[in-house]
């Protein structure tokens, strides 16, 4: 139940960011919807095709289409005022991201997949959808670019940590929780601090 | 059997629009022949691996490979001359536009997905081939660009039309058609009139 | 064995070709890491996610997301030796290239596709990470490109002669060798000799 609200909850802001990128690419309302679902539901449709739950649970629960079709609509009209809000947006989306990864990489596990397997799908669930929206307006994606702040990285550790617990006796739902909140943090202290993944090694250190 | 031959009539001209928009791009021959198959095959290979019919019908029916080939050997001629005739392309292609929504709409129904949901695949059948199209020759999607004439818009208008008969006692061969031909009309006059979507609402109207 | 050994050398190469390109674009280790996965998987990844071997292949044997992790590091540390070895890794790809449309196409045949679908499937399996790391990276793919050395077109006969082998009594491994063989050969020839694939016809042979 708390699950499933704060799940909307991240589809919805996974759909608001979509949505922003469309108007700031100047893009019509068509573009706005399409950025919109792209993003909320991408990743989630990614991960949903390999492990073979089919078809994906975007396309079973009118929910998850329903949710990101509000955001879109919510963002045409109000999005002088979302640009204002940018930093709150990016706190929903952390913890957005927090969520999708730890639920990505349950089903994942659920679906008989192995931990490394599941951990690279936890990831995809929780950034696919960005990838998708970046390609389609034609952006470099910020997942690899440098000198974006860690987004990918705090996913993989909350995956990580939800698979290694898998094998143990500790009980799930804790786990879960903890570790969406771990990425949540830290997600919201490497954008403070802007850290940033390093670029490839030189002997020069450059 | 009509339905059939309009079928493969729209599998044609799409992938002619892949094939044009590779020419104009200055792809080479294997460049031609990867975009006409994208353009063509796409939006409805998307659909089945959602929908769960897999090997998708690309991947059965050896026609809908053979077509989208002939397509492209044909420009590779003949390009000049389809340059001059981009508006009967253009006619051909709103033609295939009415189909592809109302046959992905139905499949997708028939595969018990719900109406919004098949109504999303219904329009995603009809312009997921040329989001491929776009984004693997590096142009902004036309379906998300602002000041294009209607595309999508009269695809999902059909596809709302056919899945909302769905369950009432109509006859769908009947609503299906009318529904196709709609989408024609509506495409051939957002063309004829250049009607495009709004972007994003503004207070100053702008 | 042989095979295998042979494919995670072709999966080993294909990663480092998406990891050298990600440090071409001063893209970060995340970047250098999805980039490198991406390419040396997602030409197998269509292929299975096509042809129902749900999940894919990828997903199912540890050893298919190892290999590219550890391509993405040693490139990681040691691009500015790769680079003077830009031929070695060329020679690799080449090797690469013709075992994955081989291994494409008797794949797709035996999961009961018709000869002309697992060829195309082969060619996918050979080019279809290539392509979804030209994408991701925001390139042109080298696919499509005109004055490129052919790539596809060796792929697309090798997949060619296994298919057509495959209803005939000769003896498959030796067909399959031969094939592989013949496309390594072709390819590494039209590098050397710069071979490209024509642009479209026009009257004055342009």
């Amino acid at each position: 139940m708390v699950i499933n609200v704060l799940e909307l909850i991240g589809l919805y802001v996974f759909a608001t960011s979509g949505a922003l990128m469309a108007i700031h690419k100047d893009f019509d309302v068509v573009g706005i919807v399409v950025l919109a679902m792209l993003t909320a539901l991408g990743g989630g449709i990614l991960r949903d095709l390999i492990i073979g739950d089919i078809p994906p649970a975007a396309f079973t629960n009118a929910n998850y289409l329903i949710i990101p079709l509000i955001a879109a609509v919510v963002t045409f009209f109000v999005h002088p005022v979302m640009r204002r809000l940018a930093f709150t947006v990016l706190v929903f989306d952390a913890a957005g991201l927090g969520l999708f990864c730890v639920t990505g990489t349950l089903k994942a596990l659920d679906f008989g997949l192995g931990s490394l397997q599941a951990v690279l799908l936890g990831i995809t669930t929780a950034v696919g959808g960005g990838v998708l929206r970046d390609i389609t307006a034609r952006e470099t994606p910020a997942l690899v670019q440098v000198d974006t702040d860690l987004y990918s990285i705090p996913a993989a550790a909350g995956a990580t940590l939800v698979a290694g617990a898998h094998h143990t006796d500790l009980p799930m739902p804790v786990v879960a929780t903890c570790a969406a909140v771990m990425v949540f943090l830290f997600r919201i202290v490497a954008m403070l601090r802007h850290w940033t993944a390093p670029r490839a090694w030189t002997r020069n250190g450059g």
